[in-house]
């Protein structure tokens, strides 16, 4: 088994909020990441795959389809897009990175599977002092 | 002479669109970066100050005052905001890298120079693979 | 079951010596770093918290909330101090990278547990060519 | 049990094609890494060693050494190479960053464990976009 | 006036040597980079412009203008290539850093400058710990 | 004209406090900076060179010569040493960033100009937050 990961990179805005909640609630719990005319962030995130190495190529997958899946999963959905208005994937709930990353995993999971090789993690970056990692 | 620089960050929603065009007008000028609900990024801002050194601190200026002004003008402003609808000093301004530089040294240059030193460059970056620079 | 990790920074002073050998037996053993008179780094810390997330929120847990211990329990110690020194849990102890982080962790295993998620690794960075993670 | 991880950099020419297969079959399957001329990589490699704080240093084990050991069996042979034509433990393989992460892997094994602490990881990272990572 | 910058990577093989020296004289003036068989590195290039804002787009340049033109003259000229064969514009010149800035700039400094604004620097970086700028 | 930079990196301990002031007094003026027991850094420093391109090797100077320069004039001095106490170029000085930078400076001029180039500037950061550069 060896590991192979691709970072890519996505500008989006948010805020952190809910909408059952009046703007001073969401103010007291989520600070200044519920400002109600939004913020934003450069996200950095990197996908994990794993298997064996193909003798043939060298290669655990072809990483130009593992690239081309991210793009159309999850990068054409997001990038330069408002998580909270634009994201089908993400109606509906709370855009803190920890759910973010689980719902680009279920985005990525199948997809990447039928390659042949095992998605083994999202890392998903918001700030340069925070991210979060999920395995499924 | 000597220069000094100090980085901060901030994290803003914004988009880069006309209000008198229509988003369509808006898209093609301006591309994804003028997605009508927004999207946003991880600034990073390096401001830098020329002076002479002070021989009986060895400082150019205490660097502690110069980041209490870029927060004072600058962060408390913008960070976790929206730059087209929460920043006074960005209002009727299209908020291009560019433009946000130029407001952003309008708004450090009186307070930098009233410490006895002055203010020589705001650099600006919005993504990894583009910054600006202004020199007043 | 998913991860979060809180970035911080610390500079400090320190040496790789032992106070019961001689200066030329520290020299052969640690090389460089046992010079009597101290030298110095910029720490990198990252702290990683594993948890559920919770549903109502989004989050593991408030990162805020593990800042502030990071930066009681740790930070407030450490940053602008001499390790060797001025750090109530090193005495004693060996500055090593190594025996640094398991003290981290120490530190914060108590604190980060009552909040209801789980301290899952502290990874601690000396230099740009060296680091040391551990798990428990 | 900890971990610690030594970071290494080498600079080398290959490229990724099989000498049974035509030019044309080998753009087709490895795209632009298959230039028949080569091309080339700033890599970067993190090698990870695990084991017991020993209590008389402080140290699992002398990074000097750790470090040694990765200049005589890998850094010495690669850098400034060409990984096809001049590298030993490369002959008659395809250069693909997951093969050159389980040579590396295989070069470094006996040595660093012979010290008495055990490897752990070999990541690799070819581009600022790419890295691969083996546990033996 | 103010300065806008687009960060550009490549991957390329090359070595530096003259052909009209011995392999021996080579090895002697360049050292390692004259490895017969070649070697390679990242290149990490950067590209400034500088000119007046337009009011009306609140931009110096479109950047996507000035991306294609890096595209079109430099990255499909020389990524994933050999600098000392496949690159036209380095033809019969020695592929040392300094050179090929020089000759980037003579790539860009007509098409950019036909957009409106004016070529102010090329940036070019080998590896971390060596860059170059070419200010024409 | 061509302007060639070389990075180096060096870990020390300082403090910025004046002798002939209380502790009380430089805590007021120097902040936490200011230590009894000294506190450190990872300081990585960027020496800039100008020259014109020497036709026959393609390069402005030797950076092995100028990497032998900075090791012999700066880093054997300072690395893993305390500025305050060990570097005889810093004796009676306070170890301001900008003032290091000055004497470092001082330290290089001469040798490098012999080289036949010209020293244009000394980058040196401290944080990651802030630097200073010096031009002579």
């Amino acid at each position: 088994m060896i590991y192979i990961t691709r970072k890519e990179l996505f500008c989006a805005a948010h805020k952190v909020a809910r909408k059952d909640w009046t703007d001073e609630k969401n103010k007291e719990v989520f600070g200044k990441c519920s400002n109600p005319n939004w913020h934003g962030h450069n996200y950095t995130m990197w996908v994990t795959v794993k298997g064996e190495i193909n003798p043939e190529t060298g290669f655990v997958a072809n990483l130009s389809e593992i690239s081309d899946i991210i793009k159309r999963e999850i990068l054409d959905k997001v990038d330069h897009k408002n998580l909270d208005m634009d994201v089908d994937f993400m109606t509906g709930k709370i855009s803190s990175t920890e759910t973010l990353a689980v719902e680009c995993w279920k985005q990525l999971e199948g997809p990447i599977n039928a390659l042949g090789c095992f998605l083994h993690s999202v890392k998903l970056q918001e700030t340069e002092k925070n991210f979060v990692e999920y395995f499924g």
